[in-house]
């Protein structure tokens, strides 16, 4: 109801009156009365005038379900939605939800993790109010070996979220990072849980730094933010949104090959490490060569020095860039 | 310390008398008073004679810490255990331990399920006190990809710990099934929670029917219980602890090739699908052939009619005798 409210709210160019939204709502005076506190109390300013109505002068950048619910136009992504003031991480919080039966596409928001992770249980700083924290959980029909894709997936439709939303170029570095300048601005971090050859689920992290001022020494050289690339306030809700539109579409198409086939194009146009040299750390030791894009199963192709061409998948690979963090 | 007080009691041929337990386990003889009240309500029979000690009469077939470590020679394999009266179901019980920080090797017993699963959710009947309802709990260094292999293993242990106990032919039914003349008397579901490329956890849950009487109608036919199979009451904590003894050893072995190879013989050998003329299901339809073994990843050699060969993983693909079951 507080979101149909909101949705109303924002239609309306000057003022709705109370009754009027009594009667498209069918609920009472006292119940619009108290919901307009509700939303006062996120943070909404809204006016409210005797004989003219409600007007909203200020929406606030906060991660409800009313308003990212009043933004939203997907089918299934983001329908159920979870917001947290502090969780251990958003992950874990959609592992449990998911173990309850929470649906396919749910998402899991949080203003502070207070044990965010990243790839193999690294920690990832994730501070009050300054990022997007959030988890999307999926319910794919899928076999488990082809999980590690959606990881690619996820970055390409955070990449296109971020540049729709601030107009800066957000690049994909492979096989999980979202960079702008060479910075690393949104990680991700995909767990799924399965039997052999079942998914029951899997659950998609991704932090992404929105409005994190600075960052401690030790990684300023290879972590940004969208304000500090961006110069401003960075809401996070269209941020969010547009992250939950993309994503929606590029899943249906990953889902239709079970493969990255229809994505490629646009995954390795944003792919930074893209005829970059790169340096390949294997079990076997370590080589270098030219990334040259990532092919429809996820894996990285990179011609060694010597010309022979080799396909890379994440496992127990790290790549890095010859000269800094990409 | 009531573990330590059973191995006592076994060790000892007569009697052991109250103050030489009190001497070696460094406990008063209120303690020892307490401990021994406590197996006799587990259903232990303990003769007690004064100026003469105590003497084991018998050990009932509870599924108890005490009594499964009383008899168990591993390293890691149900170092840690957790019995439990009705839980939902054990790998249930299992994935909530395991993300409290349960070891590797950690076992879950349970005398009944309330919600047995089998495979792709499917319900898996385990009434009170008959079966031996487990799951063990695994942290492998291993590709997440690799992890479907364990189930093999799991089935290759449980088959001889059967065999063992029993003296009953235990073979396997590919991929995940050990049957006894035809009859399927345990299936294994194997889970797991993982990263693209990192295994967070492996929980394989076996269920083994040990003296269920009697089936439902319409699985008498596949389904069978070692009761039934060897006309007399069967043990369960020989059967649990010959599992996990084998296991451990099994597991090792796996995890020196990260495949079946070393232990590849051995498997084929109690492979009751070998030689015998199989019906594929698949994706694509239906064929016939003749299985030939499993190769060292685990996959189902065929030989098609045509005498073009195929492998088989698990996936998609339903593997059923021609006559009946198996």
């Amino acid at each position: 109801m507080k979101t149909k409210i909101l949705q109303k709210l924002k239609e309306t160019e000057g003022y709705i009156s109370g009754q009027e939204l009594c009667d498209v709502l069918g609920i009472s005076r006292t119940a619009v009365w108290k919901y307009m506190n509700k939303l006062k109390e996120e943070g909404y300013q809204i006016e409210a005038i005797p004989n003219k109505g409600y007007h909203l002068l200020h929406v606030p950048d906060v991660l409800t379900e009313s308003e990212i619910k009043s933004r939203l136009c997907t089918k299934w992504a983001g329908k159920e939605i979870h917001c947290y003031e502090r969780v251990d991480s958003t992950n874990q919080a959609a592992k449990h939800a998911a173990e309850q039966g929470s649906l396919h596409g749910a998402l899991f928001l949080a203003e502070q993790q207070s044990s965010g992770k990243g790839r193999r249980g690294r920690s990832w700083v994730s501070p009050k109010g300054t990022g997007i924290w959030m988890t999307i959980l999926l319910r794919p029909q899928l076999e488990p070996s082809y999980a590690s894709m959606l990881t690619l997936v996820a970055a390409l439709s955070m990449s296109k979220a971020i540049e729709k939303e601030t107009g800066l170029k957000a690049q994909i570095k492979w096989p999980n990072d979202v960079v702008i300048n060479g910075k690393k601005v949104c990680g991700i971090l995909t767990e799924m849980s399965a039997e052999m050859e079942w998914i029951h689920y899997v659950i998609i992290g991704l932090g992404t730094n929105a409005n994190i001022e600075e960052f401690p020494e030790e990684i300023q050289k290879k972590a940004t933010s969208l304000k500090l690339e961006s110069g401003k306030e960075v809401e996070r809700v269209p941020v969010i949104c547009a992250f939950l539109s993309y994503f929606e579409k590029d899943y249906e198409n990953f889902m239709i090959y079970q493969n990255l086939l229809g994505l490629l194009e646009e995954y390795n146009e944003r792919l930074v490490n893209c005829e970059q040299e790169v340096r390949i750390l294997d079990s076997k030791g370590e080589y270098t060569g030219v990334a040259k894009g990532v092919d429809a199963s996820g894996a990285l192709i990179v011609r060694k020095e010597k010309g022979e061409t080799v396909k890379i998948t994440s496992g127990e690979v790290s790549v890095r860039g010859i000269y800094g963090y990409v």
